[in-house]
């Protein structure tokens, strides 16, 4: 017979004759009578109790399983006696699948820390709160692809290896076939080649072909960093709309994030429950405020002008022309507005070449949107898509423009207003469970020094 | 007013008394009286016809439209006299948004060979050919995502920075921070790195943890390989079911590719129609075969067998124990069967550690998906899950097993039977449009000594 998940099960109202379950063993009590086996198999949360009478088929292999064994059950699932669920599985034939070394293995039944499991990451997912916040991750990825999709935008795979090593969003990493100092013109590519910081530049030449696209991929910077927030290899997500402006692609950051919050609300409330309850106690008024507030929006003159004038002490000073810090920017989204906050028309001189000069020729078209205990989790902005423009901020930054041949061929041929921005797959992921540290939800993080599996 | 995209109106089955429209210029033909401009946005493979009177606003910009001009129009949606298209547009007025150098524009209405495209691949999207298959590309992969979550897989993002070099599936591209012949231990991560050839490895272990799971990402080959069919970065598709034998692996690797052709027939059908129509006529039958029959399943020693007493001229001799060449896999879907074809249970010899040895000790569980025009679409096998014969296999194979700790770590705790494949995504969108050069399917691709975008 075939096999039914835990899930299926659980979301049952009516019992079942007969049932076949596989899974791992969360713990396993023992009587004179019948033994308890709580069961797992990954697609839930919550195990199954299951009870097997001494002396049925299969019992025989009871005192090996323990925490962290496979088993096969098959059985009759019935309402339970006990607390805590509505119905249990008597078995009928208990198969044995595989050991668990006993007290070698090293997820026994207690709390471990974060810092013992990032040791074990290959392991850790078999945990409760490791276990939901890959599922919620995965749930948040499907919910992006269908908010796009709904919205009319194609999906881009926008290139790793780049060979560009100015894409200016942060150290990158070299990619290399040769050994020692041969020179990159003999290299792989015939060049020097590095990791992708962004995938925005390519993304606009295919937004200027089909109007709405985004990508969803991997990201990289080599910054020496050893802060929880910041890891080597990380998922970006960058949505560019043709004929958009900023004020459009405002829109487009709220109208999403607000899709993913009530999506992973109604489907992922379990896993959800968990961070709530044992992770971060404002979980749930963050997620509503996100979900139901409408994000404030105010330019970045206003919002010098309310950090300057607040009673709060910050370590870094404010004045117009500085790039904001976490501190500011949480200071905003936590403390002023309690809710999101988007802050636009940056001065210049802090950001990239390819943000659209405003008319006062002072701030660009630039916004972020900065969330509580994150900060920043949106940067976007429309781009300049005027090409004298774009050549002067060019030359003004030193950027070679035979470098950016291509991406100019874009303003010369068919150009029209258009806007993006990238998000922090995994700041999303911290804001929607309450993890603080990026190593946490991530499968296996690359940080310094750090690449055990 | 918003504006509507051009897909949304051609749906229509209704006039519509004013409507807002922006995109592209692929053609302009003027009369004394007005003139015809077709407008593309991307959105669908048709473009949209648009009336401008002469003399009406915005008339004064007709000279500068020539092919690939942004335009935006607003004007009201009324059936159309003329052959093609059941609705036109009468404009009211006319945008010019921005224009596109006349005679410099490289993409002047004409057929352009695929060579040259590749040269200004920042641009390719715009043309028919190239849009079809970038929104093809777009729809198969959430069609993928699709199936997936509807069969209750978790999405895993599995590194693409891999502290391992010998993942098996071939040579790898390093990754590093220092110049020259500094040691690797003083390298961003303290040891050689490289670029992941294949996610397998790490999503067994969350298989092992959530049951089922897939990875789908950017993988990398460093192989300095010249021919259509080889990439240096392309995407792969790779689930790994816990519980799951050899059979239950072809299962889902059916189920899967069924799915995906029906949702593609049925929702990119004028994309697809282009391709069976340029590119390739036999596309419709190899596309509904795929839909609609059941795929032949036979061992590789039947497989050989055949291929022996084919009256077809090899150019590399069959025997048993050797690896099939596309021709043979070709033969076997193409000629013989065909239709799709799995052979599994492939010899020990030429497959990696990983795979379950067979009962016989000479064959291992692995099977290979064949397809008419492709070859080898899909690889994959039951894992070995017995902790003893891994390592066994690992030493026989010189595979040092303390990089491998993690690895047989899952064979130790908890071990059971699990499988999974690899789907190379770019092979897939070869299979569905009849593209016979994987630099055509990707929007900007990697190969030796190409890196220009």
């Amino acid at each position: 017979m075939n096999r039914t998940k835990i899930k299926a099960l659980l979301a049952r109202t009516a019992p079942l004759e007969k049932v076949l379950i596989k899974g791992w063993v969360r713990t396993r009590r023992d009587t004179k009578e019948f033994s308890f086996l709580e069961i797992n198999d990954g697609s839930c949360l919550a195990s199954i109790q299951v009870i097997v009478d001494a002396g049925s088929p299969g019992s025989e292999h009871l005192p090996d399983l323990s925490t962290g064994a496979a088993v096969a059950v098959t059985g009759e699932m019935v309402p339970s006696p006990g607390k805590g669920q509505a119905f249990e599985i008597r078995s009928h034939a208990l198969e044995f699948v595989g050991g668990s070394g006993g007290d070698a293995y090293p997820l026994q039944k207690k709390r471990h820390s974060d810092e013992f499991l990032r040791t074990i990451a290959h392991l850790r997912a078999r945990t409760n709160k490791y276990g939901a916040i890959m599922r919620i991750r995965s749930r948040t990825s499907h919910l992006i692809h269908r908010f796009f999709e709904e919205e009319g935008f194609f999906l881009i795979h926008t290139p790793v290896i780049t060979g560009s090593d100015c894409e200016g969003a942060g150290e990158m990493f070299r990619i290399t076939t040769v050994k020692g100092t041969t020179p990159a013109s003999e290299d792989f590519f015939g060049k020097e080649t590095n990791l992708t910081v962004s995938g925005q530049l390519s993304a606009e030449m295919m937004a200027l072909a089909l109007g709405d696209v985004y990508t969803f991929g991997p990201t990289f910077r080599a910054e020496n960093s050893h802060t929880s927030r910041h890891a080597a290899e990380f998922w970006m997500l960058e949505p560019e709309m043709a004929f958009c402006d900023l004020a459009g692609n405002m829109d487009v950051a709220e109208a999403l994030i607000k899709y993913v919050v009530k999506g992973v609300l109604e489907t992922c409330s379990e896993d959800i429950t968990l961070f709530a309850k044992f992770v971060d106690k404002t979980l749930m008024a963050t997620l509503t405020s996100l979900r139901d507030d409408t994000y404030e929006r105010l330019p970045y003159k206003e919002a010098v002008e309310i950090l300057q004038n607040a009673k709060k002490k910050f370590e870094y000073p404010v004045s117009f022309g500085i790039d904001l810090q976490s501190e500011h920017e949480r200071y905003l989204a936590e403390e002023h507005f309690k809710k999101p906050v988007f802050v636009y028309n940056y001065p210049k001189g802090i950001k990239p070449f390819y943000m659209r000069v405003n008319d006062d020729n002072e701030t660009v078209a630039a916004m972020d949107l900065l969330v509580p205990r994150i900060g920043e989790l949106v940067g976007g902005s429309q781009r300049e898509e005027r090409e004298d423009v774009l050549r002067k901020r060019m030359a003004d930054m030193n950027l070679p423009e035979e470098e950016y041949w291509w991406y100019l061929d874009s303003r010369r041929f068919g150009s029209v207003p258009h806007s993006g921005f990238g998000l922090g797959f995994e700041r999303l992921l911290m804001l929607l469970t309450g993890i603080t540290n990026i190593r946490d939800v991530i499968a296996f993080p690359r940080t310094p020094g750090s690449i055990d599996f």
